[in-house]
């Protein structure tokens, strides 16, 4: 993939690149409010101040702290905002982040202040080695990610909140009906799936490789509210019979009975966005589904989730245009973040990209050949190789550039809180 | 007890007690940054932030509302800060009060800003009825105990935190030893205990009532950190002998091996206060215990703890001036709460009031005749008395005209947050 | 009191006591199957085996294992089968008794068999010390403790069943109404209570001392099921103005509707009992309420729960033979353990003893003077004197020889396995 | 595979089928006590007395039910003794089921006999119905995958005991040393996986398809006891760059040092067996490893484990008579169930069946064109396929002819208390 930036390689275009992703995290934490940064709503999430934080511990653990003489800014930095990497030392514990007051949010800022001014300072000083360009890109890519993060985080946190506040100004809009649902069909037999090496990826999207898949269909566009609708009066969450074990164990015990931000007020079903609570509109996409909603619903249909390796084949043919669509609208627009089809569009496969990710029924396994690089940064995907479900494409919360074909973002089963939906799939005809 | 304020009744010398306990919390929350006043660190402390909206809600449910023509000020406040009063309606769960960062703190400023000029306006425009009065007694009286939970909850949430933050800008200073421990003693017989209504008081410390109380002793002082000391090296934590069974079973689960802030750095004993981490002084008094831990103490150093009876018979010789020790210091002189030992006292029993709070034996029972009042102040007290042991006196951290010889503070026997220390007794010579 | 046995002393008497407590354990097991006796239906309970086991490791640590000579049955019993002596050694976890399948019920036949020849033996060869006839004494007491245990935790398991099996093959038989409920009134004043040393009694009934006592009047006899249900058609179980804070807690989180063992089948009202599933006799007295239970009844009554001292002197004018009533009946009858009103009994207070023990407001805290033995023996009683209530009174279930006016039973507030029930009181008349 | 029975088809060899696998789960019975046949010693493990009445009613109502005129054995065991069935109706919880004392063993041995002797009425007088035949079939199968679970979950029970009781007699011998480990490779390409349709298959195993493979090499044996030694000693549990994250986060919860059922006696390695506690014997397979202990030892050792499709290629050069191998031996022996190299085996790939189950790396997931069959015997395997990974082979505890090559076993990753290890495999040469 070309380097969206615009400018390929190193020098005056990569800085401009490494200030314009630091400076998305600063225009999301500026719609917020100093009370919304610090709060854990539950341990799969963490405060804005916790994301911005350790976005910047990362430039500076991998990039900063091995030059010769870099001074880290705050030793005790080291422990707070390790996320993971076992490699690089112990880790205040996940579920405890919502416990810090302090860094303030001003010292965030300042700690972001210095590792931009450092690295934008070494940027111009020398040439980076093949090692430290890779590194500069993983960290760029880090960053979008934990943006998207941060957008669904505090969407949970600002959800547990009985006043419903939002984060954006403006409500979000009523959409026009979608078009009509189209099956698309491939042929089976031996492809390729995998990254091939052309611009950035992450080790889990490689080796490029071949696998057997046999022929199957998938559908145009993902599942609508309003089909989602006809699930949950046809009894849906009440009916074991469609839901996997472990995913009918999870309707019970968190009592289920529709989508996470879903609710009925006076008789009828509201939505809460990051524009606030609205009516839901039926002719969204239907979004916030766990794996065992996706599936379930799939059952339901008579249909079935698409595998990953289908889903990449079928994207194949996705126009590079089609897979930048998720471009942080709100930094620019004003609106907020949430998922709708495009009518403008009208390619055979629509909103594979910039709307929500799209459960498979894959679970996330190493490709055939994989290895995690040397290292902390080996940490980075690998060991997270079970019981979680792959999701393919991207969403409305998903930077522009930072989506692929060959992206694999993974999710367990019961997770609920990321922009999630359902396109279908069926065994094709032989 | 006289007023404190200095001015017995109503008019301009209430307003301007009104005005004062409601500035004090204030003062409190300005050496406290916006991230310190969200987050709860446990499920039995509270946000700041909470706190300043609680105490509010209280004088706007209590004596607003029944106004007629008043217009509360935000619906929503009737849900989110309601702490335990089911007769005014459901409550926000206790436990999930960190998950609120709305309203913002400035927005609960506006609101307490709205309700003080609402109860000043209504002050200065007529009489207050008898029980007018005494609501307004008990929303000052609340507000003041809320004052000491801000301070303990936010110690609790600062020491959270690995780099220890301190809430005020100077450390705890050294105290000079102690005087040496004496031992008074009081003979037995029928006496009366509990509130004789002169002054304020709430409905537990009545009726005033008899009751025989055996020969007793009690200590001068509560005790060091240096004689707690010589029990934790004497295997004090290690040894079930000297704990009650429910004690030895919290020593198990919380790995318990000194009191709560305290912990050893390079073999050293450290102790965290709100002046942040500082060597242990073993001049002070020990504090942050637990009822199971002071009474472990107690058994271990052959006496017992006394029991709220022979506690209120002893002070009943306290000079009105020892009870208003506690006079929130920290707001005129900047030094950070902490409890010390009064060089200056030579009274026969010191630090009964304004050093921490002292553990008695009785269990929190209702006095003979108790009955709670009607109407939602009833669950100000009596609903908690099961499984809690009083407290005498008064600490560092109480308004010193909240103090009272007759005050019955309760909390669990795992509590350890509190300003909570151990003063001995022993049974008499008959 | 008298020695029930017939026989005071040592000799032949008390070998034959010995007999005939340990052969009550061996007819109550005798009713069961092998499986209804390794299971553990909750943490509080314990399975039958265990007891038979433990009250014989009693014996076999405090009386033989001093003897010079003694060869322990099995070095394993003595972790397995200490219950919470830590001056004895490490315990098996309790929570985890329900994991023993071995040693088998034949095994601990065997153990009883060894331990209870060697014990009788011992008897025959030579006189007791005072120390030893004290321990010999505490272990019978022990045993029927255990006896009572044994019969509410095997209830608790079998109602845990779908199927309700019966203990006993008949089904509990109707009750006549029990006669109407009378106040009968006391006076104030400085009271004697606690044991004066006359046959035994536990080391928690002494010393006797004085209390002050106001005025009280206690009701004749217990509360009956047809009195409760009023307070639960009273809307009494979703009204919080009655309860303590805990309680409610209690009723919410468990999703209390009713006492622990009733339930509704075809709109009518059941109650499990060791004879089976019967439908609700109105006319016996309710049973199986925990405090917070009593508690909340007395107070929408009108009325509270007497304090252990004014239980104790009410019941000073209680006839022996109104004591011995709790007599173990099942062993002679065949009639289920259950409890009733006593129509035969013309005593102004009825059923105080041999019924229900009957919840006192007061909770359990040491006698003024109070110290636990030296040993072992001193953590049978005293440890536990934290979060617990005092019950008086005792059973149906009670070995009748093992009830005194100055027994001490204690439960945790929340307990609701034991056959226990309410006795109101109010204040006196000055 | 031909039916091991010998006699193919219906009539008097089916029968004769059907009362051996019954009668095989009262020989592991006969091993037993009561005591050892009611308790439940973790959620995941059953009561044998359960397994004994579950497999007799999954042979009433998927069998006698549906027969006109057969009256059902007991209307609660409908409740009671279904496992996950949900079409069938509500199931008494799982985890609840060691609170069931009743029915006792000897009822439970009643109701088997009954259906036992209705089956075999049954099967006497009548053709079965080619539906029939495969339910018979799936119930023998069934019951065979339940006396492993006896055996595994009985195991599981007496490793709780600190006296280590004994199942077997005799003790578990020693082993000689396995023959050194060889590598076998195969080449990649489109090949084919799945039941064939010859013979029983569970539905998971089907639709036979095509998949591709990349080159691979697998090892000629399990893991040996020494070789995880060296693992261990190599700091193997203390060091999470082996692990899955979840892995590493089961082992500090669970604070895993070792397999399943080793500990330290006296400064020597010790294993608990179905023949009690021994020295660890190094010349056994490695057993009781959960998925993430097999990955992290993989890892460590610089391979991997093998996908299933990958076993299952290696597996087809498999001789019937290596299949056949798990049968049951301690029936016929009286030697403890335990996993061991077979000496005389000289096939290239030994241990494929018979010793232990072979973690895979697949997680568990549908196979193309899968789909569940109808009704309540749809619920049997497909509803899993979520955070299990697939096992493959047999285990020593197994009967024989209950394996097969495409048997796909799965269980979660963090279980150990099956008989399951590790076989090595990793990238082959292209
Ligand atoms: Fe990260
Ligand atoms: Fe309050
Ligand atoms: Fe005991
Ligand atoms: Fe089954």
């Amino acid at each position: 993939a070309p380097d969206p930036s615009g400018v390929d390689g190193q020098g005056e275009g990569l800085k401009q690149r490494f200030h314009r992703v630091r400076q998305d995290s600063m225009s999301i934490t500026a719609l917020l409010h100093a009370e919304d940064c610090v709060i854990q709503s539950m341990p799969d999430a963490s405060p804005i101040r916790w994301h911005l934080a350790h976005t910047t511990w990362f430039f500076e653990t991998f990039l900063l702290k091995p030059l010769a003489g870099y001074q880290p800014v705050n030793e005790a930095f080291e422990y707070l905002f390790n996320s993971y990497y076992n490699s690089v030392g112990a880790q205040f514990p996940r579920h405890r982040r919502g416990l810090l007051s302090r860094p303030t949010m001003k010292s965030v800022f300042e700690y972001r202040q210095q590792v931009d001014a450092a690295v934008i300072d070494w940027l111009s000083r020398q040439e980076l080695t093949a090692e430290q360009r890779e590194i500069l890109e993983v960290g760029l890519h880090h960053e979008q990610q934990h943006q998207e993060l941060m957008l669904t985080d505090v969407k949970h946190l600002l959800s547990c909140n009985p006043i419903f506040p939002a984060m954006f100004d403006h409500p979000v809009a009523d959409q026009a009906s979608p078009a009509s649902v189209e099956w698309v069909g491939f042929e089976g037999g031996v492809r390729r799936i995998g990254h091939d090496g052309n611009g950035f990826a992450y080790d889990n999207e490689s080796p490029r490789h071949k696998v057997y898949v046999h022929p199957f269909r998938i559908q145009s566009r993902p599942v609508s509210n309003r089909e989602y609708l006809a699930f949950i009066q046809d009894g849906g969450y009440r009916r074991p019979e469609h839901w996997l074990s472990a995913g009918w164990a999870a309707v019970q015990e968190g009592d289920w009975q529709h989508p996470l931000y879903w609710c009925r007020r006076e008789a009828e079903w509201h939505e809460f966005t990051l524009g606030g609570l609205r009516r839901l509109d039926p002719a969204a996409p239907a979004c916030h589904l766990s794996y065992f909603e996706a599936d379930a619903y799939a059952r339901w249909s008579g249909h079935r989730l698409p595998t990953e390796a289908e889903w990449e084949i079928a994207s194949q043919a996705a126009a590079p245009e089609q897979i930048l669509k998720g471009a942080n609208r709100f930094v620019d627009s004003g609106r907020p973040v949430h998922p709708e089809y495009d009518p403008t569009d009208t390619a055979a496969l629509r909103e594979l990209f910039g709307c929500l990710w799209q459960w498979t029924s894959s679970q996330y396994s190493p490709y055939p050949g994989y290895s995690a690089p040397e290292g902390a940064l080996g940490e980075y995907n690998g060991k997270f190789m079970c019981n979680q479900f792959v999701l393919r494409g991207s969403s409305c919360a998903t930077s522009a550039n930072h989506a692929r074909r060959t992206y694999r973002n993974f999710f367990p089963p019961e997770a609920r809180w990321q922009f999630t939906g359902v396109r279908l799939a069926s065994d094709g005809a032989e």
